[in-house]
């Protein structure tokens, strides 16, 4: 492992400048601190607090997802992560980042400038820069909804898509559901791509039809039913299966306004069982993520990673929640 | 949930004597207690030490595995597990298991008799009779390398079967070999399956042929290489991957007696690491599984079943342990 002194000799500077831009230091500059911790991080320097583990900093990004309020999706992973980090004695701190910051800030400089000995990243799109870099971080890292091969210092957790959707399915199935259609989220997920798998392999399973118009991808958001709906209907689906709780409440609404009844005339299914779900007309039937759990679950999968044990993936199994939105086919 | 009285009104007998035979007192008949235990179990009643969490009582079930030595691949599984079992007050008791024993025992009538709150299972095969109950036992359990779908009692850990061969093929190609062998392990098992899917994918995305030949079924152990070695030599391998240590130490001794030499003639690489594969001639590069890790993670993923978080599949990072069983191809 690098040492301080080959930091200064590669940098051809002394051992106590770069001490003071590990540090932070406020008598170098910026742009020498940086320069510092590029180099650190280049030539795999691990600061003291981070291999004595006396450091117990830990951050939680978060981007493209709601988290401010209980009925956000995000509320209740990062409640369940602080409530399993507190007992283990782990600071917490929670950042929204985006993309431009992702562009601006290293991953692993912006980690050791702060401190942190281990993050757990929500919410990431697959094109972020960020995670490119999580390929070859040295830093303990848990993603929720994203793998990163090979790294042992990175985990996936998450709740099995498969799962989620077979139970979806089977539910329409047994209703007599045949023209069914997943109206996914965003191309630039993960679990997007998940979830299409899961559907095209269990349609299959059922022997049930499968067509390229019957899966569109969409947006994570209710306002992006409105450009589906119609097109579903019109290709004679009798039943939606939607990537999210907000997607499926934007697809009930557009149902009413272009006269169908949920569940007489369609029947449609969220995803996440959010607290709005159980107040939406008809209450939607949806298959649940259990989030205080994925939270808890991405503390402790961290937590393994920076005593040195790594996991691959660990998946919650998703519950099918049965409300009103869904019922037998038309005849 | 079924109460003592139902038991009791549906076999016509006393409410004590139902309560007996769930107890196990000996003044009841054997044939009685076994009647009684069974009907409790087909109406779903939950014993109170069950429900009260009182009971802190695991069973760990083995098959198919030797787990008595340090040298033996389940040795650490079960201290592990046990290393995470005791500091949360459980005991912890060890019992092997044959598919004679399944077939006489219920596997939900067992556990309910002997009070035990949850078990784990260790080298079960697919067609174990307990693997078809596990579909719908209401009790936590949790296999390693083995699934069951949807029942949310019952989880899966292991190792991921897919990094594993991805980084032995990657390693194999990067020392020019082509022609790569997987020499699997018994037909029964479920990685055996997901190591060949793996193996399939990864020889595909290395754009490297692929034929039936190169992929049979064998055992996990050593006196089983004896039936394949010179078939895959005669279809032209370079390199064989083995379903596991013991199985990769059969195909040295093997090449051996037919005059190839390792690495020079043909590379070979287990999976597991156990001990022994440090001291073959040569030392042998293998796909490691962190075995205590695995134990530990079992009793983790087996008390989160217990307080009602169900866990899907939880699996851990292989590390491939590069020694001298593979070298260069041969120009």
């Amino acid at each position: 492992m690098a040492t301080i002194k080959d930091i200064a000799n590669k940098l051809g500077i002394s051992v106590s400048t770069v001490s003071k831009g590990l540090n932070g230091a406020n008598d170098i500059s910026e742009q020498l601190r940086q320069t510092v911790l590029d180099t650190a991080v280049e030539m795999g320097y691990v600061p003291k607090q981070m291999r004595t583990k006396q450091c117990r900093k830990l951050c939680i990004f978060i981007e493209n997802m709601n988290y401010e309020t209980p009925d956000q999706f995000g509320y209740d992973i990062i409640l369940g992560f602080k409530q399993a980090a507190y007992p283990a004695n782990f600071e917490v701190t929670v950042m929204p980042v985006t993309p431009a910051f992702q562009m601006l800030e290293k991953y692993d400089t912006f980690m050791m400038k702060n401190g942190y000995v281990g993050a757990f990243l929500v919410g990431f799109a697959l094109q972020d820069s960020w995670m490119d870099q999580l390929e070859t971080t040295s830093i303990p890292t848990t993603l929720f909804d994203n793998y990163i091969r090979k790294n042992p210092n990175v985990s996936y957790i998450g709740t099995d898509s498969f799962e989620g959707i077979d139970a979806a399915i089977e539910h329409l199935a047994s209703l007599g559901h045949k023209k069914i259609a997943l109206l996914n989220g965003s191309a630039n997920s993960m679990i997007t791509e998940q979830r299409r798998q899961a559907y095209i392999d269990i349609m299959n399973t059922h022997a049930l039809p499968i067509r390229e118009e019957w899966m569109p991808y969409s947006y994570y958001v209710a306002a992006a039913a409105k450009d589906h709906v119609a097109g579903l209907l019109a290709h004679g689906v009798t039943a939606i299966v939607c990537g999210n709780d907000l997607l499926a409440s934007g697809v009930l609404e557009e149902c009413r306004a272009l006269g169908y009844r949920v569940p007489e005339d369609i029947s449609v299914i969220g995803f996440d069982d959010i607290p709005i779900s159980a107040k939406l007309t008809p209450p939607l039937t949806t298959i649940r993520q259990e989030r205080i759990e994925l939270g808890k679950c991405g503390f402790y999968t961290l937590n393994s990673a920076i005593n040195h044990v790594s996991v691959s993936r660990n998946l919650l199994r998703p519950q099918l929640i049965i409300r009103n939105s869904t019922a037998c086919v038309r005849k």
